[in-house]
Protein backbone atom coordinates (compact mmCIF):
# COMPACT_ATOMS: atom_id res chain seq x y z
CA UNK A 1 0.00 0.00 0.00
CA UNK A 2 1.58 3.46 -1.02
CA UNK A 3 1.02 6.03 1.87
CA UNK A 4 1.25 9.73 0.31
CA UNK A 5 2.69 11.99 2.84
CA UNK A 6 1.48 15.36 3.31
CA UNK A 7 4.36 17.78 3.24
CA UNK A 8 3.41 19.03 6.40
CA UNK A 9 3.16 15.68 8.09
CA UNK A 10 6.93 14.89 6.75
CA UNK A 11 8.06 17.59 8.68
CA UNK A 12 6.76 17.03 11.74
CA UNK A 13 9.32 13.89 11.92
CA UNK A 14 11.76 16.25 12.33
CA UNK A 15 9.98 18.45 14.98
CA UNK A 16 13.45 20.74 15.80
CA UNK A 17 13.98 21.82 11.89
CA UNK A 18 10.07 22.23 12.12
CA UNK A 19 8.96 24.59 14.52
CA UNK A 20 12.03 26.98 13.13
CA UNK A 21 10.68 26.64 9.86
CA UNK A 22 7.13 28.11 10.49
CA UNK A 23 8.74 31.50 11.19
CA UNK A 24 8.24 34.11 8.24
CA UNK A 25 11.57 35.33 8.52
CA UNK A 26 12.44 38.44 7.48
CA UNK A 27 14.72 38.24 4.11
CA UNK A 28 18.07 38.79 5.75
CA UNK A 29 16.77 35.78 7.78
CA UNK A 30 15.72 37.79 10.95
CA UNK A 31 12.86 37.84 13.36
CA UNK A 32 11.66 40.77 15.85
CA UNK A 33 12.05 39.61 19.34
CA UNK A 34 10.33 41.02 21.97
CA UNK A 35 12.09 40.45 25.88
CA UNK A 36 9.32 41.00 28.88
CA UNK A 37 9.61 40.20 32.96
CA UNK A 38 8.33 37.37 33.11
CA UNK A 39 6.57 37.93 36.94
CA UNK A 40 6.40 41.59 36.44
CA UNK A 41 5.12 42.27 32.83
CA UNK A 42 7.51 44.98 31.83
CA UNK A 43 8.98 45.14 28.21
CA UNK A 44 12.42 45.04 29.08
CA UNK A 45 14.14 45.18 25.20
CA UNK A 46 13.90 44.53 21.76
CA UNK A 47 16.14 43.05 19.71
CA UNK A 48 16.46 40.79 16.53
CA UNK A 49 16.90 36.97 16.42
CA UNK A 50 18.26 34.35 13.44
CA UNK A 51 17.38 30.96 13.04
CA UNK A 52 20.47 30.00 15.13
CA UNK A 53 20.36 32.16 17.47
CA UNK A 54 16.40 31.21 18.51
CA UNK A 55 17.72 27.14 18.01
CA UNK A 56 20.19 28.20 21.06
CA UNK A 57 17.87 30.36 23.32
CA UNK A 58 15.68 26.89 23.37
CA UNK A 59 19.14 24.85 23.66
CA UNK A 60 20.13 26.83 26.57
CA UNK A 61 17.21 28.12 28.45
CA UNK A 62 18.73 31.53 27.96
CA UNK A 63 18.39 34.41 25.28
CA UNK A 64 20.70 34.77 22.58
CA UNK A 65 20.35 37.29 19.90
CA UNK A 66 21.44 38.18 17.24
CA UNK A 67 23.15 41.69 16.86
CA UNK A 68 22.70 43.50 13.97
CA UNK A 69 25.51 46.23 15.03
CA UNK A 70 28.24 43.69 15.46
CA UNK A 71 27.33 41.51 13.02
CA UNK A 72 27.36 37.89 15.76
CA UNK A 73 25.65 35.86 17.96
CA UNK A 74 25.18 37.38 21.04
CA UNK A 75 24.43 36.23 24.44
CA UNK A 76 22.58 38.46 26.15
CA UNK A 77 24.68 39.07 29.41
CA UNK A 78 28.05 37.85 28.23
CA UNK A 79 29.32 40.83 28.84
CA UNK A 80 27.28 42.32 31.95
CA UNK A 81 26.37 39.15 33.12
CA UNK A 82 22.88 40.13 33.21
CA UNK A 83 21.47 36.91 31.15
CA UNK A 84 18.04 36.66 30.85
CA UNK A 85 16.55 32.48 31.89
CA UNK A 86 13.66 31.86 29.32
CA UNK A 87 10.57 30.70 30.84
CA UNK A 88 8.57 30.84 27.82
CA UNK A 89 8.52 31.55 24.33
CA UNK A 90 5.08 33.12 22.54
CA UNK A 91 4.92 33.43 18.28
CA UNK A 92 2.28 35.88 17.20
CA UNK A 93 -0.67 35.63 14.54
CA UNK A 94 1.80 36.12 11.45
CA UNK A 95 4.20 34.28 12.72
CA UNK A 96 6.94 37.03 11.92
CA UNK A 97 7.51 38.20 15.43
CA UNK A 98 8.61 36.37 18.92
CA UNK A 99 7.37 37.44 22.54
CA UNK A 100 10.07 35.87 25.32
CA UNK A 101 9.00 36.24 29.11
CA UNK A 102 12.28 35.88 30.82
CA UNK A 103 13.84 36.30 34.04
CA UNK A 104 15.98 39.25 34.35
CA UNK A 105 19.34 37.48 36.27
CA UNK A 106 22.34 39.66 37.38
CA UNK A 107 21.05 42.36 39.17
CA UNK A 108 18.18 42.92 41.80
CA UNK A 109 16.19 44.85 40.26
CA UNK A 110 16.62 43.34 37.02
CA UNK A 111 19.02 45.17 34.44
CA UNK A 112 18.28 44.59 30.87
CA UNK A 113 19.56 47.57 29.17
CA UNK A 114 23.23 48.66 28.56
CA UNK A 115 22.38 52.14 30.45
CA UNK A 116 22.39 50.72 33.56
CA UNK A 117 18.32 50.76 34.02
CA UNK A 118 16.09 48.01 34.42
CA UNK A 119 14.57 48.49 30.66
CA UNK A 120 15.58 49.85 27.49
CA UNK A 121 12.13 51.89 27.46
CA UNK A 122 13.18 54.33 29.80
CA UNK A 123 11.80 57.44 28.23
CA UNK A 124 8.23 58.50 28.25
CA UNK A 125 6.28 60.99 26.12
CA UNK A 126 5.47 63.72 27.94
CA UNK A 127 4.11 67.24 26.65
CA UNK A 128 5.72 66.83 23.12
CA UNK A 129 9.36 65.72 24.78
CA UNK A 130 11.13 62.63 25.45
CA UNK A 131 11.56 62.55 29.37
CA UNK A 132 13.78 59.99 31.04
CA UNK A 133 11.56 58.38 34.00
CA UNK A 134 13.51 55.42 34.91
CA UNK A 135 16.35 55.76 37.23
CA UNK A 136 20.02 53.90 36.08
CA UNK A 137 20.55 51.04 38.88
CA UNK A 138 23.96 50.88 38.63
CA UNK A 139 26.41 52.83 36.86
CA UNK A 140 27.48 50.71 33.26
CA UNK A 141 30.93 51.79 33.58
CA UNK A 142 31.24 49.45 36.56
CA UNK A 143 29.01 46.83 34.45
CA UNK A 144 31.34 46.60 32.05
CA UNK A 145 35.03 46.36 31.23
CA UNK A 146 36.61 49.26 30.13
CA UNK A 147 38.66 47.35 27.27
CA UNK A 148 35.32 46.28 25.66
CA UNK A 149 32.54 48.40 26.47
CA UNK A 150 29.31 48.28 24.31
CA UNK A 151 28.11 49.67 21.64
CA UNK A 152 24.60 50.93 21.18
CA UNK A 153 22.46 48.50 23.15
CA UNK A 154 24.92 45.11 23.10
CA UNK A 155 24.75 43.88 26.90
CA UNK B 1 26.18 90.07 23.09
CA UNK B 2 26.33 87.12 20.63
CA UNK B 3 24.36 83.61 22.50
CA UNK B 4 25.73 80.76 20.48
CA UNK B 5 22.44 78.74 20.10
CA UNK B 6 23.14 74.56 20.43
CA UNK B 7 21.60 73.16 18.05
CA UNK B 8 19.73 71.15 20.67
CA UNK B 9 18.40 74.30 22.31
CA UNK B 10 17.47 75.58 18.72
CA UNK B 11 15.27 72.53 18.33
CA UNK B 12 13.71 72.48 21.36
CA UNK B 13 11.63 76.00 20.04
CA UNK B 14 9.95 73.40 17.33
CA UNK B 15 8.85 70.79 19.91
CA UNK B 16 6.18 69.16 17.82
CA UNK B 17 8.89 68.03 15.04
CA UNK B 18 11.59 67.84 18.04
CA UNK B 19 10.55 64.06 19.73
CA UNK B 20 9.52 63.12 16.08
CA UNK B 21 13.33 63.87 14.64
CA UNK B 22 14.87 62.17 17.79
CA UNK B 23 13.24 58.96 16.59
CA UNK B 24 15.99 56.67 14.31
CA UNK B 25 13.91 55.92 12.00
CA UNK B 26 14.32 52.90 9.32
CA UNK B 27 15.70 53.35 5.79
CA UNK B 28 11.43 53.30 4.84
CA UNK B 29 11.28 55.68 7.42
CA UNK B 30 9.78 52.69 9.73
CA UNK B 31 9.72 52.53 13.61
CA UNK B 32 8.74 48.89 14.81
CA UNK B 33 5.94 49.28 17.29
CA UNK B 34 4.94 47.30 20.44
CA UNK B 35 1.21 47.71 21.76
CA UNK B 36 0.80 46.44 25.95
CA UNK B 37 -2.08 46.60 27.82
CA UNK B 38 -1.89 49.30 30.19
CA UNK B 39 -3.93 47.39 33.08
CA UNK B 40 -2.99 43.80 32.59
CA UNK B 41 0.89 44.19 31.14
CA UNK B 42 0.22 41.89 28.35
CA UNK B 43 1.64 42.50 25.16
CA UNK B 44 -1.11 42.61 22.60
CA UNK B 45 0.66 43.18 19.15
CA UNK B 46 3.34 44.29 17.50
CA UNK B 47 3.14 46.75 14.01
CA UNK B 48 5.13 49.98 12.88
CA UNK B 49 4.83 53.47 12.21
CA UNK B 50 5.69 55.66 10.41
CA UNK B 51 6.19 59.59 11.25
CA UNK B 52 2.54 60.44 10.05
CA UNK B 53 1.02 57.75 12.22
CA UNK B 54 3.16 58.49 15.42
CA UNK B 55 2.25 62.38 15.06
CA UNK B 56 -1.66 61.04 14.27
CA UNK B 57 -1.62 58.38 17.62
CA UNK B 58 -0.21 61.48 19.91
CA UNK B 59 -3.09 63.88 18.75
CA UNK B 60 -6.11 61.61 18.53
CA UNK B 61 -4.78 59.20 21.61
CA UNK B 62 -5.90 56.43 19.58
CA UNK B 63 -2.84 54.08 18.53
CA UNK B 64 -2.53 54.92 14.15
CA UNK B 65 -0.36 52.41 12.45
CA UNK B 66 1.15 52.09 9.08
CA UNK B 67 0.22 49.15 7.64
CA UNK B 68 3.24 47.75 5.23
CA UNK B 69 0.84 44.98 3.46
CA UNK B 70 -1.60 48.11 2.43
CA UNK B 71 1.31 50.37 2.30
CA UNK B 72 -1.27 52.84 4.14
CA UNK B 73 -1.89 54.26 7.49
CA UNK B 74 -4.18 51.62 9.29
CA UNK B 75 -6.24 53.72 12.43
CA UNK B 76 -6.52 50.63 14.45
CA UNK B 77 -10.01 49.30 14.98
CA UNK B 78 -11.51 51.11 11.74
CA UNK B 79 -12.71 48.32 10.67
CA UNK B 80 -13.25 46.02 13.78
CA UNK B 81 -13.97 48.64 16.25
CA UNK B 82 -11.40 47.10 18.10
CA UNK B 83 -9.54 50.60 18.74
CA UNK B 84 -6.17 51.07 20.92
CA UNK B 85 -6.86 54.22 23.84
CA UNK B 86 -3.36 55.32 23.85
CA UNK B 87 -2.21 55.96 27.88
CA UNK B 88 1.54 56.11 27.51
CA UNK B 89 4.30 56.44 24.90
CA UNK B 90 8.05 54.88 25.40
CA UNK B 91 10.93 54.75 23.25
CA UNK B 92 13.75 52.96 23.65
CA UNK B 93 17.40 53.63 24.48
CA UNK B 94 18.67 53.21 20.61
CA UNK B 95 15.42 55.35 19.60
CA UNK B 96 14.50 52.40 17.33
CA UNK B 97 11.49 51.02 18.72
CA UNK B 98 8.53 52.59 20.40
CA UNK B 99 6.32 51.00 23.76
CA UNK B 100 2.23 52.15 23.71
CA UNK B 101 1.06 51.36 26.68
CA UNK B 102 -2.70 50.78 25.61
CA UNK B 103 -6.51 50.39 26.62
CA UNK B 104 -8.01 47.65 24.13
CA UNK B 105 -11.41 48.88 23.41
CA UNK B 106 -14.23 47.17 22.00
CA UNK B 107 -14.94 43.95 23.70
CA UNK B 108 -14.49 43.00 27.06
CA UNK B 109 -11.83 40.91 27.55
CA UNK B 110 -10.06 43.36 24.78
CA UNK B 111 -9.48 42.09 21.39
CA UNK B 112 -5.89 43.02 19.85
CA UNK B 113 -5.94 39.89 16.93
CA UNK B 114 -7.63 39.95 13.51
CA UNK B 115 -8.12 36.47 14.97
CA UNK B 116 -10.87 37.53 17.42
CA UNK B 117 -8.06 36.38 20.18
CA UNK B 118 -6.82 38.57 23.19
CA UNK B 119 -2.85 39.17 21.91
CA UNK B 120 -1.43 38.30 18.41
CA UNK B 121 0.50 36.01 20.89
CA UNK B 122 -1.40 33.06 21.25
CA UNK B 123 0.59 30.74 20.68
CA UNK B 124 3.78 28.94 22.70
CA UNK B 125 6.60 26.73 22.37
CA UNK B 126 6.11 23.59 23.45
CA UNK B 127 8.33 20.38 23.24
CA UNK B 128 9.28 21.64 19.64
CA UNK B 129 5.81 22.78 18.59
CA UNK B 130 3.93 26.12 18.57
CA UNK B 131 0.64 25.20 20.47
CA UNK B 132 -2.36 27.47 20.14
CA UNK B 133 -3.13 28.67 24.05
CA UNK B 134 -5.18 31.23 24.05
CA UNK B 135 -8.94 31.01 23.13
CA UNK B 136 -10.71 33.12 20.21
CA UNK B 137 -13.01 35.51 21.97
CA UNK B 138 -14.79 36.26 19.05
CA UNK B 139 -15.55 34.98 15.67
CA UNK B 140 -13.59 36.98 13.07
CA UNK B 141 -16.53 36.26 10.65
CA UNK B 142 -18.73 38.58 12.96
CA UNK B 143 -15.70 41.14 13.63
CA UNK B 144 -15.15 41.72 10.10
CA UNK B 145 -17.86 42.97 7.05
CA UNK B 146 -18.07 40.49 4.44
CA UNK B 147 -16.93 42.72 1.40
CA UNK B 148 -13.65 43.70 3.30
CA UNK B 149 -11.93 40.91 5.50
CA UNK B 150 -8.66 41.07 6.50
CA UNK B 151 -5.56 40.57 5.17
CA UNK B 152 -2.76 39.88 7.49
CA UNK B 153 -3.23 41.34 10.92
CA UNK B 154 -5.05 44.80 10.26
CA UNK B 155 -7.86 45.32 12.26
Amino acid sequence: MNVKLNPTTALQSTPQADWLDQIAWTADGLVPAIAQEANSGDVLMFAWMSRESLRLTVERGEAVYWSRSRNRLWHKGEESGHVQVVHEIRLDCDADVVLLKVEQRGHEPGIACHTGRHSCFYRQLHDGAWTETDPVLKDPHSIYVPSDSPSSSAA
